[in-house]
């Protein structure tokens, strides 16, 4: 969905979500590249004086961060800060809601809203926008057990606790006045990706799309993957960067949100450029060390899908010289002959000798000669012997 | 030094410091005792109509401290932001400067002001009393390796770095107001407890008096008993309870500071009454028993030093049915005859057959018959001669 251009829109902000500072990829720390797509992030903010920003959850990666994430997060919010630019943010599912809450009371008068608990949440943020009044309600991430704990309420599944809160929610709001949500769950139907966290082992994590009726537009956090569901108005923002193999294909970025004095949205896809893009290889280990020497991007993130069908010697060390970045190195080609896929385990059989032959010719640079061959066979039969003895 | 009434008190303020919040006394969590104090300073806050709280170091006790601890500090800095009280705190060494400098900019808008790096140690806040400015600096815990690094400067010891620090500031002072320091550190020949982490291993971490030359009243952290060195008006007001039983005769609470339009610092501890007290009991367990059963504050964390000179049957037990916080036993009576001093070793050695009757009578209810005691002398013996072979 475009903007359209020939409506009033009066209230702009930006919609985002699953931060995950101090992440990790592969024992690889990610500061530097979220701090890299944090700054187009605070750039858009300007660029299109947006009136607030919204973070649905998933703010740190951890219950409680390295030092390096929360002086990321410190450093962010002053950035926008200077800005005079709102800040209204939820706990996910990874952050610790206490944690993260932490003199709420009194960062609220600087323009930091965190919403961290059920109180907190019947208290929207209003901004004025053009003589029009919205209002921003979070709701923290929960679970049916928090939930029933705290309401004394018989509520024993995610799409319970969710009705339950939106209701109290709906008790509380002006239905005449525009009104936003932020909420942190797993929308029925909707597309998961590999680097999140299930909330629930075992039951059912899913909210149907229906339990946020009644709000003019909801900003969802906790799928990595842009995406709505149920109305264009119930939407995910994603993540702010490709946090596994699994999306290399998304579109990471932040939503641009207008809402015209009815109420009614429109949203962008504002894209972030990550300093360095994951991304999948695939070829012999000669061709991916060739096309390193001349791949600009050649700093990116990357997992390889080795095509060899021969053995090779040290492919991770190679690859690094050209591919400082790789995390990964599969070799779907060792177990498949051209044309032909053969079982693992008879591959595994059937390489012992091939096996040796190439690592032979790899260190000594040249085959091994037929009376060679001959014992290395006969040693590979007597330790087989052994093996079923 | 008490308050002196007859002359023009332009500022008050409350200090104190070495909170620890989230510590642990023999595995007990103090969080109900610190609460409990936490709400006597916000009373004489009130109380005395101070103009702003100053904790010098150690908020937590730990880096990452506890959640509990996180709430603790929040609700307490929340109900002082109530009393429109400001606020102005340092890390200490148990803290971590920068997980508690988190939005300190975003808070010093909110009147908390947390005072965590060398940028902000040259920014004071300023208060206004009757129209006379004070200049509150804070200043880090440090060491010397921080500042070392932080200034490029050959600094290799806790008094250089106290000292380019202090003289940072003078350079930025204005010398014709009322200036207060807060900082966190060891005052050579000031009194240390046990429950003080040291500042340094090996080296040493003290730092002379005269490095806060300059400053109308410096407000110190670290030293858990309150005393000043040096002058009356460069103090340490001590942590807000005994954290060890070393502390038991020491007088906690918080120094209520007056100063004149021209900085002169008067000074009065206010007292805090612990939940719980600290204390050692002595006597026959018998005693200590007996006693227990119409003791008042039968809920202080105690430590038993057991007067008597025989073995005796499960003494925590039957001492906790009475004192429910006995954190310690200690048993000098069992080593001990009357009126003769044994080496632990050779009372060991007398102790195995005496040590055998004693239980015997316990368990029994009666006294080991001739043929009895014979039969265990026999078995002792015959020990001994296997642990000899």
């Amino acid at each position: 969905m475009q903007i359209e251009k020939n409506y009033d829109a009066y209230m702009k902000f930006i919609h985002t979500s699953d931060w995950h500072l101090g992440r990790q990829f592969a024992s690889r720390i990610l500061i530097e590249d979220q701090e890299y797509v944090l700054d187009q992030i605070i750039a858009y903010l300007e660029q299109h004086q947006v009136q607030a920003l919204l973070i649905s959850g998933d703010i740190y990666d951890r219950s409680v961060p390295p030092v390096s994430a929360v002086a990321l997060l410190d450093k962010t919010l002053s950035r926008i800060g200077q800005l005079n630019i709102p800040v209204i943010m939820i706990p996910g599912n990874h952050d610790s809601a206490q944690r993260l809450g932490f003199a709420a009371q009194q960062l609220s008068a600087s323009g930091v809203h965190i919403i961290a608990d059920f109180e907190q949440m019947l208290r929207p943020v209003v901004i004025d926008a053009k003589g029009e009044r919205v209002a921003f309600y979070g709701m923290p991430f929960n679970d049916p057990e928090l939930v029933r704990n705290h309401f004394q309420e018989p509520v024993n599944s995610y799409e319970a606790a969710h009705c339950l809160l939106t209701e109290k929610i709906r008790q509380v709001m002006d239905v005449q006045s525009v009104n936003v949500l932020l909420a942190h769950c797993f929308l029925e139907g909707a597309v998961n990706s590999e680097s999140e966290r299930p909330l629930s082992i075992g039951g059912s994590d899913v909210v149907p799309h229906t339990v946020f009726e009644g709000f003019d537009y909801v900003a969802l956090g906790h799928l990595h993957a842009p995406q709505y569901k149920g109305a264009e108005h119930i939407r995910y923002s994603g993540s702010i960067l490709k946090y596994s193999f699994s999306e290399q294909f998304h579109k990471k970025g932040v939503t641009l949100v207008e809402l015209d004095a009815g109420g009614r949205a429109s949203v962008q896809n504002l894209p972030l450029k990550p300093l360095r893009d994951v991304r999948t290889l695939e070829g012999t280990l000669t061709g991916i060390v060739e096309m390193g020497r001349h791949d600009p991007n050649a700093h990116d993130y990357v997992l390889v899908k080795l095509a060899d069908t021969h053995a090779v010697l040290d492919p991770m060390g190679k690859i690094r010289e050209v591919y400082p970045n790789v995390l990964q190195l599969e070799k779907p080609g060792l177990y498949r002959a051209e044309g032909e896929v053969v079982a693992p385990g008879q591959a595994l059989k059937r390489d012992e000798y091939d096996l040796f032959c190439d690592f032979f010719e790899q260190v000594a640079g040249q085959a091994l000669s037929e009376p060679q061959k001959q014992a290395v066979k006969e040693v590979i039969l007597e330790v087989r012997k052994e093996e079923q003895a």
